[in-house]
């Protein structure tokens, strides 16, 4: 991914999450805009509004399909926290239709937990990326909360001690929403360069594309506010160009 | 699901995980089993062992159909655990496919979390099944983890808190691990008799079904004790004998 956004000069990873509709039709939007969109941004992230009516074989081949012709790489955000039995099989079945990343829940632990979905990922050389800080108003309940930090028996937070295990499982990035730009900042003087900071939430989430550059987000997840523009390539030009010029 | 596991005498939640394979043989494998099956449980659980490969309305929703034709209420076990506006839309899907109920992570938190999923199942009269603890080697990592209680400024376990939310957000059922049963009887001294306990992890995870039974499970979840035995009917029979004689 990161050498497709160095030659694009983009930074912006389109969130193709169309609302409820005729899964033809979803298809069609979906193909539509990526075909506009792909100029701008770096990678394609999918998620369950189309993986569910569209079947991930079926339909969303198809755009993974179209994604790959134009040189994008594309993340699957099944947010994985199931036990290691079922997450290894998601991993597979995400993996052998093309994805070249998953989104996993560090929650759920290692051991039985997300360990099978590293060994997939690493077996295929694909990527692993671990939610850190989610974008949405309820992420400070869990995300937030102070927990015991079991090494040194003193308290944490949810988020530092998540961004610690995206350092020790060796993730491919780390997702923290662009709607508390001051977590970005504390997660990334964590992760420095390690691993990546991948920001949801700007636009129709209200967090802002410049304070989530500045506190460090390396690629900047956009979803409703290209897809539900007027013209989204137009949209996703400004973004890209606003991250660009931070 | 209750008048149905109280008419049958059976507390057996059957979960259709079978491996990998052709989408046709999971489809054949999955309708086989419940064939045989259904007449020793009282609900199907279905995950995305089966959803990924077969597709939500197209396989899936005949095994869904067959279920419904043997009485059978269905759980997806999506886990879901994503923002709101997603959640929605997962939650609005598998409904719409035909689940009765689905289980959801309240690591999430309520507010743009899982709020939009219990009122999408409230107005469909569905239900919402929260995980409280989960059945793998890697649960204690989070869901056994110390946290500090929002109210009371004290320390709490992570699986308290989260069974708190089940009584909070009426929850319709709460999964507790057999591989714990001694988690199961302090999440039951917490929920009593408003939130039923689905304990999954007896048989190929090591839990022991009459340990999980006396610590509080109102159902079992079992998958490949009954998948993978030789005879399944006679598997799921002898799994609801012991359970019932309790």
């Amino acid at each position: 991914m990161e050498h497709v956004a160095r030659e694009k000069g983009t930074s912006i990873v389109l969130a193709l999450d169309p609302v409820l509709g005729k899964p033809q039709r979803l298809l069609e939007i979906s193909t539509k805009i990526l075909e506009k969109v792909h100029p701008y941004i770096c990678a394609l992230k999918i998620n369950r509004q189309l993986v569910l009516p569209l079947g991930l074989f079926n339909g969303v081949q198809k755009i993974l399909r179209l994604a790959q012709e134009k040189g994008l790489p594309t993340i699957m955000d099944c947010k994985i926290n199931d036990v290691g039995y079922t997450n290894r099989v998601i991993a597979e079945y995400y993996f052998k239709a093309g994805f070249d990343a998953v989104i996993a829940n560090p929650f759920v632990g290692w051991d039985e937990g997300l360990k099978p979905v590293f060994e997939v990922a690493k077996s295929k050389r694909r990527g692993v990326i671990l939610l850190v800080y989610m974008s949405h108003n309820g992420a400070p309940e869990g995300y937030g909360q102070t927990v015991r930090d079991l090494k040194t028996e003193g308290n944490t937070l949810q988020y530092v001690a998540f961004a610690q295990k995206a350092l020790d499982w060796k993730a491919d990035g780390a997702v923290v929403g662009a709607t508390y730009p001051e977590k970005i900042r504390e997660v990334h003087s964590i992760l420095k360069d390690s691993v990546p900071i991948f920001s949801p939430g700007v636009g129709a989430q209200g967090g802002d594309i410049k304070a989530a550059v500045k506190a460090g987000a390396r690629y900047l997840i956009v979803g409703r506010a290209i897809t539900l523009a007027e013209d989204p390539a137009e949209a996703a030009r400004r973004i890209r160009d606003i991250a660009q010029n931070v």
